[in-house]
């Protein structure tokens, strides 16, 4: 009777802890009268400076941000077509995307091909079952359609990847290569922007088979809040950097999809929270008129805690309005129904207990902590 | 700058610890050269006597075991009906099921109803928007069909409760109710084969309707131990106890279906180990030639982390040969792809750190105690 020795990750050179942060509970799912499910994960939120304004659980640990990576990817393609005609608001927020695989969608990522010359052929994506929203799986199934290429969730950041390489002289055939000048060029703006010197981080390979680097959760919010405020970067990347918030604010059904987390969110503040979802419970949020980035990563990889966790981190920064709290109900404090409709259970963020049990790393900055609200009274509406 | 005061459900009576126990890593996944998620949870496996031969976290802690009670209700069906020539171990395997969706099983279901003299419309487990298997979904849409009550996974359990108001001569109407003569028979078995007092456990409400009451994780390994080993059963109850174990055997497609864990562990070990999950990160084990019943429960609800962590306790257990394990390899260390079919990374079982950090309650018996072997050297095997 012994353990699989195969099964044990936790050889030199990571720790156990090290490998498995005691990060806190920030999501309580319950049914009935009790809790049923709970959700652990980090989350820190940063001002351009790098100034800390939250950080709970193990914020520096390397951890694959996937998609919500997306934003800051974005600056390479941004950076290489300055004032190209072609690059609408739309099909920038497109590339930012993971969307749901809509037909609306999926229709304007396959003009934007068509107006580089280029077919879905030339996406390498790969192929999904099915679109990522289950609704707009249904809709192409009534319709008797097939998913191909372009309803990977990501096609959109792929065509832009392809105008990348046709932009910078290159071959699109292999575009997803690590060593393909898109990529380079990706990867070169991660690390800018994360102060991370990104040959030294954890790698693997995206679901959409382009490189997935890891960084530390500290690393991505600072992007974020680059993003949120590049008065610190260079002119020709800070204009970058506006012109994709300010795309994503306008076309939030492109960033995500009518009824998802994203989208609502974006619509619902106007834009003053932009926000973006990674596949294993990831989400990043850039705050504009703030100056702050926010990154979160469940631990377990679990999408429907990483969006209610993002609306405690809000809550937290209360950068959330009365309206918008109300309009948000739905995202942030989910009621579960059973096939019936009969409500069963709700999502609920959770506050950490009074002896800050669960907080692996005893950040800098402890919003449980009972003094934090003096070292920062307004939080960063006085920033 | 505060907490949402409605997003905090630590109120009394319960504390934070208590209801977030800190139990330990079980599963993880890899991406590239790391680890992208981890899956913390659960597990204790019991003799039919109440003698345990693993625990590992918080077992006390009542939780929601979800379809994964399956098996215990369906004795209900059985001991009322001990020998109805209708009641075929086919059918009584799709009554312990959380079915695919597949029309072999959907069609089959139907027959039942029609025997019955019923139809589609007198179940109440409501429609799921596609039936559970993604590939059954994809062949219902082929087909151009829509999923209706039948499709739902589960519709067979449904079909037995109908049989089983028959049975009593009472309503078929309501019969998804509490105090409905056929749950008030099931919740009796439940707490029957648990040794628990119902009345006094946190309950809720199904996905498909009937009631779902929380229990500890033990009685939920208890009540599969005596399964696994009705010696000690009234004989009417043992019988049907048999009836069930041999059912379930005899039909591993019926309890889930082609290529989903419970079916190719059933098969692979030609019935002797017999599987149910349940929603939310639930799974319990029947190990009929041993005596030994098995239940576990992941925190944050997860069914790909559930399924790797009862690979990890069969392999504790020592109940699966060499050529078992490598006929499970597929489900027990799953290999993650990606759309392109491009490996990613893959699951892991986790063994604990050897200061037993994670482990809450102390367990009685703990795998991880190096002395363990010596309190039981030959495992379920010596039994």
């Amino acid at each position: 009777m012994s353990m699989p020795s195969s099964a044990d990750p936790t050889d030199p050179p990571s720790t156990h802890a090290e490998l498995f942060p005691d990060n806190p509970v920030l999501v309580a799912l319950t049914r009935g009268d009790a809790v049923e499910s709970f959700h652990r994960g980090a989350a820190i939120a940063l001002r351009a400076d790098g100034r800390p304004l939250l950080a709970w659980g193990d914020v520096e640990r390397p951890v694959f941000p996937r998609s919500a990576l997306k934003p800051m990817q974005a600056l390479a393609l941004l950076e290489a077509l300055p004032d190209a005609p072609d690059l609408t608001p739309e099909r920038i927020a497109l590339h930012t995307a993971s969307h749901a695989g809509w037909l609306m969608q999926v229709e304007r990522i396959r003009e934007w091909l068509e107006d580089m010359g280029l077919s879905e052929a030339n996406l390498e994506c790969g192929t999904r079952d099915w679109p990522l929203d289950p609704d707009a799986a249904r809709e192409l199934a009534r319709r008797g359609g097939r998913s191909g290429p372009v309803h990977h969730n990501c096609s959109g950041q792929h065509a832009g990847f392809l105008r990348l390489a046709q932009a910078m002289g290159a071959p699109t055939a292999g575009y997803i290569g690590a060593e393909h000048p898109v990529q380079r060029a990706v990867t070169a703006v991660l690390g800018d922007l994360t102060d991370v010197d990104m040959a030294t981080m954890p790698h693997g390979l995206e679901g959409c088979g382009i490189p997935s680097p890891a960084l530390p959760l500290w690393a991505v919010a600072l992007g974020m809040a680059r993003l949120a405020d590049p008065s610190g970067l260079a002119p020709s990347r800070a204009a970058a950097a506006r012109r994709l918030c300010a795309a994503m604010a306008a076309h939030p059904d492109m960033v995500a999809g009518p009824g998802r987390c994203e989208t609502r969110l974006i619509r619902t503040t106007t834009g003053r929270v932009l926000a973006k979802v990674g596949a294993e419970g990831n989400m990043v949020a850039i705050i504009p008129g703030h100056g702050v980035g926010v990154a979160l990563k469940m631990d377990d990889g679990a999408t429907r805690a990483a969006e209610v966790a993002l609306g405690l981190v809000l809550e937290a920064l209360g950068v959330l309005s009365a309206d918008d709290r109300a309009a948000l109900a739905g995202v942030f404090q989910p009621v579960e129904r059973n096939a019936a409709g009969v409500e069963t259970g709700h999502a609920l963020a959770v506050t950490a207990p009074e002896d800050g049990d669960g907080d692996a790393d005893d950040p800098e900055v402890d919003p449980w902590d009972e003094d934090w609200d003096d070292e920062d009274p307004k939080g960063p509406d006085a920033g």
